[in-house]
């Protein structure tokens, strides 16, 4: 994915010393895309780069380098160059950054910033990951409810230059209780000598510091807003987070979702970015798991397999794997629908009867569809000494499909009562589970029909 | 996820038609919470309690009613009253509305929609359902680029009502032709002299109209921008897209590719809105498919009965569930981790060489650690009658696991290349073909190895 167009230029101006050159390519583009075109450099070609922007544009085109790069650069260029590069950052991504630098070069760094940053980072660092503290940013504008628009206009103006978002103003009072939200297109279409306690919004959505981040998602996407305040319990603004970082979120957790689905431990970074190591980690862990799960199939027909040695049950065997991935398709469309719904808030917990009754239904439903099809291709493949044999296969479908659909729904309503990641359910797991069951039911079921008839 | 908490007291209120107290209830509350407390309501009820509210509330707390509400409210009430209703909604919501009443009823409200707004519409409507086109609103702030600061303010406030956000401002020619972008942040802290062809970025990032929606999510979270403008191919401005519908789409988006990866049709509404048939059909149609597809490991183990037969490979017959789940568990992880980097963009088709080599690594060595504890498995529960025969699980374990990774990650590849939709490579799918790979690997093997030995 890099783009290599300007490489062979960059490199040629950053031999010349070219910095009238180098000047025009950190103005001339959008810095994203003065960004992109870095990508091929390394970390300090890209800073020799970036020492040649006005300090505006560098603070700029840094912000869209991959994280690795920036850490690169973090990691290795000059220490005071980098100290001030922090105070420059966004409160939110200089902690994400500290945050990943070895703890001696975080040491080394925050000790050259001054003492009001400083804290500041400090104060970040300490919320947990993934929540709502861990993502916002302390930057964010006050307006005091006793200005009129005018004024509110003009303290605007003075504290543009720190902040990442002034389209939303909040209202605090001394002791920075959050008491109300005005928004700039309020300020810019009232009349100037309105009084911002006349415009502002008193019944404004808040998020606590501690919450997961993914609700603060949710309530941001349900209002439709740009930005929403983070508050501590006693209603104190901590920070904010602003559109940008909730889409960052959203696609992030959608991702783990879909890993954990998928039966791999989520990856922290891209897929190309990610070592060999930590990646057969992360999915050696789970197949071993399920590897070990899968014992018990073995184990299962293995104690069945005198009984079924019989020529009547012979053809029997040979449509265990069909039985067993009936069941485990079923339950992982179960397992998918109830944990996607779970992570968008259309299911809670309170609904568990309304949906197990459903995936009952709809399990004794397209259960009874596979059986009709399993009937047929009993007869047609397997010839079975005695008519009523053939009822074997449409028997166990009917019962292993539902199996699966209960299944499927069941875990992940308890992984989450339990207070844990439904995701965690995943599909695989689902799977081997309804594998043990599948066996289990289908042995049974033809040992009692052929004992019958 | 109902709200009951208020709905005795609406109920009463509308009984004992109490205009002012409904009245109230539309103004105390941010809109979107109010519109939650009228979820238990009917359709017909929830109307007249929002009979009673001013025009502009009434329109901002329809807007958080959910779509199914919406629509039967619409469906349902005066005609009148609905033209008005959609004249009043943002462009973009008003077409999602039409596009779903039944045509009868939609040409019924648009008769007496203002031709303007009836023009829009129309227009709207034209674009195909997933492209950048069908989630634009042509509501956007335009501004010329020879006012200055102040002036642009002016029109700024007189284009106001009609617009669904003025944080960014678009400078177009006569034709209608995208020039540049001026943002309100940038008027309100510039003199009020500058012109905006001063101020404006010209560099600016643009969707086609008839790109994916996703492409301009992705777009959107790259640039860190609060909406995207739409043009066409002659670069004319038709509308933007705003960063709550670009939440929105990053939402369905990611749904419906966790939906594909579980092997279901992706569903158009909530889990629990969504009728038992369709959710019948859309599960039912892909079990069916993966139930025939499972019909060819049947056959395989049935064409192969017979070399089976001996008793020294019948043990082999009950490590099959425990391979095949293997082959497809490896299979899966790749898949997802495939599918979610190439729609995150972190992997391109470009890269395919790079992810084969990988996962050919990967597959050699997460078999190869498998193929430890199954060698181990096999001696203790199945004690073949020759030692080399034990190594029949572990050499089918690295081929069939290899194989996993190796279709997992060219299959969303292929189809992605064919210009399909990489996750309808789902989960299910590649553990059905695996089914069947892993089961000839499996029998030929065994065959082999006891041949020789």
């Amino acid at each position: 994915m890099t783009n290599t167009l300007y490489l062979p230029e960059l490199r040629e101006m950053l031999a010349e010393g070219d910095h009238q050159g180098l000047g025009e390519f950190c103005t001339a583009l959008h810095p994203a895309r003065t960004a992109d075109y870095m990508e091929g450099l390394s970390a300090e070609e890209s800073w020799q780069v970036l020492s040649h922007a006005s300090p505006q544009e560098r603070i700029e085109i840094f912000q869209y380098l991959t994280e690795e790069k920036q850490l690169e650069i973090f990691a290795a260029a000059d220490e005071h160059e980098m100290a001030r590069l922090l105070v420059d950052l966004p409160a939110d991504d200089r902690v994400d950054i500290v945050q990943q630098l070895t703890p001696d070069r975080a040491e080394a760094l925050l000790a050259l910033v001054p003492l009001a940053e400083r804290r500041d980072i400090q104060r970040l660092r300490a919320y947990a990951e993934g929540t709502a503290g861990a993502v916002m940013t302390s930057d964010f504008a006050r307006v005091d409810e006793k200005l009129t628009v005018n004024e509110a206009l003009e303290s605007v103006r003075r504290q543009v230059a720190e902040l990442e978002t002034i389209y939303y103003l909040y209202v605090v009072d001394d002791d920075d209780h959050l008491r109300g939200l005005v928004t700039l297109r309020q300020l810019v279409v009232s009349r100037p000598d309105t009084l911002v306690s006349d415009l502002m919004e008193r019944d404004i959505v808040s998020v606590d510091v501690d919450a997961d981040q993914q609700e603060a998602a949710r309530e941001m996407a349900r209002y439709d807003i740009l930005a929403i305040p983070v508050v501590d319990r006693a209603h104190h603004i901590l920070g904010i987070i602003t559109h940008d970082d909730v889409i960052d979120v959203v696609v992030e957790e959608a991702t783990e979702d879909a890993h954990l689905l998928g039966g791999v431990d989520p990856l922290r970074d891209g897929y190309l970015e990610t070592s060999f190591l930590t990646m057969s980690w992360k999915r050696g862990v789970w197949l071993l798991f399920l590897f070990t799960a899968g014992m018990f199939t073995v184990m299962t027909l293995s104690s069945y397999q005198g009984d079924m040695k019989t020529p009547e049950l012979e053809w029997v065997m040979v449509f265990v794997p069909l039985v067993i991935s009936s069941g485990g398709n079923s339950g992982s469309q179960s397992a998918t629908l109830i944990i996607t719904a779970l992570s968008l808030g259309h299911v809670s917990l309170s609904d568990w009867w309304r949906v197990v009754r459903r995936e009952l239904t709809m399990g004794l439903f397209l259960g009874g569809g596979l059986a009709f099809f399993g009937f047929i291709a009993a007869l047609i493949i397997a010839h079975p000494p005695h008519l009523m044999h053939a009822l074997i296969l449409p028997v166990t479908l009917v019962m292993v499909v539902t199996a699966g659909t209960l299944l499927g729904s069941i875990l992940p309503l308890v992984f989450r009562s339990l207070g844990l990641d439904p995701a965690l359910m995943s599909t695989p797991f689902v799977a081997g589970i309804i594998d043990i069951v599948g066996i289990l039911i289908y042995v049974n079921v033809a040992i009692l029909v052929t004992h019958y008839f």
